[in-house]
């Protein structure tokens, strides 16, 4: 394998994740463990969000984990400083629950990102910040795929709320000069994903229901094509784009190796666990309401600013993604969050 | 004059105006009580904001005037129930103040919509609500003249958060039924605009200081060119978007009758002033970073749509404002409001 171009350059920087407990955060810090990074995460453990202990137990000695909610201020005005980079990735990302709470989902998506600017602003100006954002910004595609110069149309309340968070960083881009770039995440699996309730998206969950031998629920004729990308290389993505200079005040989509349709993606899934059903049933009512129909990115752009490709196809990322749950069951299944377990 | 098409729609019927002491607000209000409506005017009266008791002053019988802020949802909620129309103009409009101050303007442009739309949902479902957008969203054009379908990508934390107040509403249309329309509003000016500070646009400060006679400062080359409307025509717009059936769920750009420079409207003001001077000068730090060159709006859909089209040319709207602050100078120029004053 040839090495990275990013390969020497985390060995002792100081890198800050929040929502480092969490799905795409807690992969990010074991390769950056592995790369000699001096690791900070920042996760708030708020129950039935992705933060999750065990998903970084395995390094836990080789990172600083301090708890605490990127809505606060004051912590995150201390914590931010010294950063070399910030891997934003603290987020509420449920769409049912940002219409059931639309204030929740304002304060962390749009108000906590502010603060994180602010913060640094004021206490960090050089350091480079990476936005996890969201496919969910575009709402229904006009075209596909999607590529970044379509009509960002969110069609629920994280969507917005997300596109803002986004829009901050760019904004204190281009005003104040701070180093800060939005990957445009689509739908992302693998291993240390939320999975203790379903309203997280539909990958994880169907993995889950796949694995206990359940019946999976298939919303409208299961055509509906999405384009999914491992964590791995979701991880890979967010390495690049801290290590480039290329990049400050852009956007970049992700992408999946090939489009698939869910009833494919279900179909897959099952032969790889070798278990399971599938049933199509209509779309619920407050589903169907914020339903986008097909999507899948164009991501040319990043793969020709800094040469990223997803290279883990669904088939293997499937057996992965099985395999670990297969072995972590316990910490993934019967509850979300212990904060006994807290580190 | 052929009377409009909503001439009877508006008798009778129970008008609520968020901002309703403000510029646009209490110009629509005058409107809507010649039409006989029941008029309710909503206004926070924040100090250095648009709302001013004397706006009101020769209709203040024939409405009903509550102070309160829009961020107070217990007051929202009582006040949105049996309104038929809801004209949701208030907002914090300064670009300057949102990046000085970037949470207050969150908790106005985004929150307190919020607040609105989760009060009309849930008290007044069948209410038709009207929400002031602004060419701001756009951010610097990509083409001109810039129509719906031209991306939103504002350069400010106001446009970052008028856009998701705007898109909130179009979701809250979309989920809940809703029937919500934003307007997307270019340079408005005429009379009742404030005026004591410069830091909400700059038309209705170059009419203050060509009416004091002093030197108009243009900053760069004074080229930029932009489109005004007057503030007759944009009620005019807000009155038939209330009336439509045809429009809920959709934005719309208003537009001004021809694009000029700052400069030749700058000399136009001057001549219809009879004084004053001005000059060119650097763009200072602040405003450059979030300036966005030229910029008119293509109205063709509120056209189509609506029939509406601009009709108060710069010369005569020019006369008429400028007129108007003669006549009532004591009222915008010496102070922002006054507590006292308040009806």
């Amino acid at each position: 394998m040839i090495e990275p171009a990013y390969h020497d350059f985390y060995a002792g920087r100081r890198v800050l994740i929040t929502g480092g407990l969490g799905f795409i955060g807690s992969n990010l810090a074991h390769r950056l463990v592995s790369l000699n990074a001096r690791v900070l995460l920042v996760d708030s453990l708020v129950p039935d969000y992705g933060g999750n202990p065990f998903n970084v137990q395995d390094i836990r000695d080789a990172v600083t984990i301090n708890v605490a909610d990127i809505r606060d201020q004051h912590a995150m005005r201390y914590l931010v400083q010294g950063q070399d980079i910030i891997f934003n990735l603290a987020g509420q990302i449920s769409h049912i629950d940002s219409m059931r709470d639309p204030y929740t989902d304002l304060e962390i998506n749009c108000r906590s990102q502010l603060s994180l600017l602010e913060a640094c602003r004021h206490n960090n100006p050089e350091a480079k910040i990476i936005y996890a954002s969201t496919r969910q910004v575009y709402g229904k595609p006009r075209y596909l795929p999607v590529d970044e110069e379509h009509l960002a149309w969110p069609t629920d309340v994280n969507g917005i709320n997300k596109l803002a968070g986004e829009r901050y960083h760019l904004v204190y881009s281009q005003v104040y000069g701070l180093q800060a770039t939005s990957l445009r995440l689509t739908n992302t699996y693998g291993p240390r994903q939320l999975l203790c309730h379903n309203r997280q998206g539909f990958i994880g969950w169907f993995i889950r229901q796949a694995i206990d031998g359940e019946e999976i629920q298939l919303f409208g004729d299961g055509r509906q094509v999405r384009d999914l990308t491992y964590v791995d290389d979701v991880v890979e993505a967010f390495l690049l784009a801290g290590f480039s200079d290329q990049v400050n005040g852009q956007i970049f989509n992700l992408g999946g190796l090939q489009p698939i349709s869910l009833r494919d993606l279900v179909e897959l899934l099952l032969k790889t666990v070798g278990a399971g059903s599938y049933r199509l049933v209509p779309f619920p009512d407050e589903k169907r309401a914020i339903d986008i129909g097909d999507f899948y990115a164009n991501y040319d752009r990043i793969r020709r600013v800094l040469g990223w490709e997803p290279r883990v196809g669904i088939e293997e990322g499937l057996a992965r993604t099985v395999e670990f749950y297969r072995a972590h069951r316990q910490h993934y299944w019967s509850r979300c969050i212990n904060p006994l377990e807290v580190p």
